[in-house]
Order: structure tokens, then sequence, then C-alpha cells
């Protein structure tokens, strides 16, 4: 696994794209969709993907796939600056396992505009690696007492989480923000979950939903590729109950269930 | 000089803070000023500053000073991530110097909130690494015809640019926008001028500013560590007369001029 990367002092500056994504013994899932995201970002930026991707991938992940007897998961990172790609193998942190299996506790906070007034060079819909923002917003919730962040528009729509998507069950229906009617990165885990819930038995759409309708959800989930999904056990200091769909829905995505 | 930098994958987030510093045949120019704003930065941050970054500093800088019989400025780059200091000293960029010597063709636009709505996680008065919002900016402004890009609030009132902090000439006094009350970053350049005015005979002080009151200063310019000052030749598509108090200026502060 990469530990260490040769990089010039421009690429400290988080000017490029990244992708995250679940590697699984069968290797990385949803990579034809993580890399056309990467594609999509990467344009947003004016920063030309190298013809190589998939070859530096499979080359990066091909020596953790032998680990995979004593592990069954692991995390790849690809990382396009202005001036280089970066792909590194390495372990799933173990907040990202444990908020899987133990769900987390969610505040809600404006982002301090409405829907429609993200400035014209806004990245807001590429996965950007300048993430000292997002950072900062998990690092404030965890002061306020809380795993994580659900970001509201000023109106009080729920948009996303600062790494994950917002996916929720209502009336049998399970539910994403639309991307582009919201202004937010498209969930690549997210899409994967509401294209398999017809398999479980459930409708599935995309809705623009306010923070008032959100909490009459039967279940809560923030969904990422390395937590999957991570069941919102309270939202905004009020406990909600545990729902049995957390583990038929991490099932049916095929990540590992804690035993 | 540095050119490459070993790093682990998580310091390409942009998750850090950083300072770019004049190293002048003297050594760093506001070397105290810098290393004190890296301090105020990296705090809202939480990041630990490493002690010896000072030492650091005079280490990466010392061979290059030996170079200052061939030129006569150069470029410091003091970039601290959540896992280690990074010091980089570097040639000026070419537009720096080219913008210090013809100026800069600027546009407006408003940010897409108001003064006061930045969220409580938000780090705008902080220099952090995360810039990759701040070059998209700019490449906006480029693709628009201009040379760089003046930060309104939704009220108009005229806040930063990406990269610089926005001085300007009325009535015999030299202003900046006050960094508290405009919730922006304080600029390190801008206070030193604003320092010297009396000596050249100004007045100085820190006002909000419209943009239409910008538009009747007899002067404006954008004010970082490698451009000095770069005077503003037209804003929003309206060329401006050339201040005699460019060279003044920029004399008073130590800048070379162009022959």
């Amino acid at each position: 696994m990469v530990s260490r990367l040769l990089v010039s002092p421009e690429e400290l500056f988080g000017d490029g794209v990244f992708e995250t994504v679940h590697v699984r013994p069968s290797g990385p899932w949803l990579l034809a969709e993580h890399l056309a995201r990467l594609r999509r970002s990467a344009e947003l930026l004016d920063i030309p993907v190298p013809a190589d991707v998939a070859d530096r991938v499979a080359e990066a992940v091909a020596p953790g796939l032998s680990d995979f007897s004593e592990i069954s998961e692991m995390a790849l990172r690809i990382m396009l600056t202005r001036e280089s790609l970066h792909v590194a193998v390495s372990p799933i942190p173990g907040a990202a396992l444990r908020e899987r299996r133990t769900g987390i506790r969610v505040i809600s906070a404006s982002i301090g505009h409405e829907l429609g007034r993200r400035p014209p060079w806004s990245l807001s819909g590429a996965k950007v690696l300048s993430y000292g923002s997002n950072f900062a917003a998990r690092r404030w919730a965890r002061h306020q007492g809380a795993d994580d962040l659900l970001w509201l528009s000023d109106e009080g729509y729920a948009l996303e989480a600062p790494t994950a998507s917002l996916v929720w069950l209502a009336d049998g229906e399970l539910c994403t923000v639309p991307a582009g009617e919201a202004d937010i990165l498209p969930g690549t885990t997210a899409r994967e979950l509401l294209s398999a819930a017809a398999s479980v038995g459930l409708e599935s759409g995309e809705r623009m939903i306010t923070l008032a309708e959100l909490r009459d959800a039967s279940a809560i989930w923030f969904a990422s590729s390395l937590r999957g999904l991570a069941e919102v056990t309270a939202l905004d200091g009020v406990a909600r109950p545990p729902s049995a769909w957390t583990r038929r829905l991490l099932n049916a995505l095929g990540y590992p269930l804690a035993p």
C-alpha cells in the first residue's frame, strides 16, 4: 500500500479532483461510475485526465487484492491534481467501519445561502481536493457533540453532508436529493442504492426535502463509498429508532456486515 | 530551490494553512507578520505549529540568498498541513512580475451571500491551502476576458480578491477593507502599505466600500506578497487612468521597479 507521494509544492493547494472507491475481493466497486464522475469533475476544473488512469488503478490495487485472505475491504483513492495523477490504496479508516456498524448522530446547519445562489465559478458539482472547509464543518459538528453534519439551504432544504449523500426511506420509497436541482455532488453510492431498491421491494426516487419533512422519514442514512450507509441515529439531538432496513440495504449493496 | 516534496495522500486535501512571503536580498520580508498570521490560521484549523518553523524558513532561504547577485527577489511558501510543515523557495512567477509592471483588468462578482452570512465553521479568516475555489474564480474571470476578480458581498460591498487584498486611494486617503467587519483574510502587504502611507504624505484608514463608491476612487490596487501592488487598469470593462502613485507606493514598500 502506498504511504508517501512525491509532489510539487503547487499540488498542496487542493487544485484537483478525486474519487474514493470501495475495494472488495472482486476489485474496486463501481469503478466505472467513479471514473466517469472523476472525468466530469476534471472537466469542470479544466484538468485533462490521463488516458492510463484505469491501468494505474489496476496496478495500485493488484498487490492489495492478494491480502484479501485476511481483510475483506480496502480504500482506493484516485487523486488528480493539475500536475499529476496519484493512486493510493489503504485500509478502511476505523471511523468509517464504526459508523457503518453503529450509525451517526447528526446535526443540521445552513450553508448560509439559498438554492441557486452559488457564484458562477462554483465547483459544487465537482469532487474537488479542496476539502478544508468540509473537514472544518465536521470538526464543528463534533464540537457540538455530534458525529456529522447535514447541510441545509437557507430555505431549509436538506442537501448533503460534507463527505456523504443524504438518503432516506419514506412511505416505502428510498430517496435521495436531485444533484442538479440542489446544486450538489451526485452521489455514486446513493445512486447505486436507488438502483438496488427494486430488488428489496422498495420504490425509489429523487426529491427535494425540507428538514421538517425529513424528520418524519422512517429512516435516514448518509451514503458514501467507505461507510456504505451510516444510519442517522439522532437528528438535531432527537434520537431516532433503529431501522431494520440498514442491514438489508448494506447487504443489497454488498458491504460486509458486522457479525 | 525545493522542487519536490514527500507527502502522505491525506496532505493533498487542502487541509492546512500557508503563507507566501516575498524574499529580498535582506531576507524574507515581513516574515514575523506572516508567521503570526500562519499561527492564527493554524489555530482556526486546530493544527499545532512546529516550534522550529523560523529555523526551517532560514534553512530553506539560505541557499537562495547567495543567488541574489543575479536575481533580486524570490518567493517563499510556508505550507503547514495536519501532518507536516513544508517550506519551498522558488522564482517569482512571471505573471506576478508582469501584473506588478502593467496592472490588471478586473471584473467584480458577488460571492452569493450577504455580509455575516458565512456558516459557523467558515475558515474565511484563515489562509487555508484549499485554494481550488480561488483558482476557479480566477479562471472564470479570465474566461470573461479579465485578469482577476473582485469579490463583492450580495449587498454590493467590495471585499477582496481570490489571492489579494483590495487597496484604494480616495481624497488623499489610502484605504483597505476592515478584515473583521468584512469577514475576510487580513492582508499582510496591505497593512504594511497603510503603515507606510504617512511616509509618502497620505492618510490611511480601513473602510467598507461599495462597488459604486470604489469606481470613484482615484486609484485601485490589488495587494499581495509577490505582486506587491497590481494597479487596476480597468474595472468591469471601464478603463481607468494610470496613477503616478503606483510607482511611489511600490518604491515605499521596497519592491523592485521595472526599468
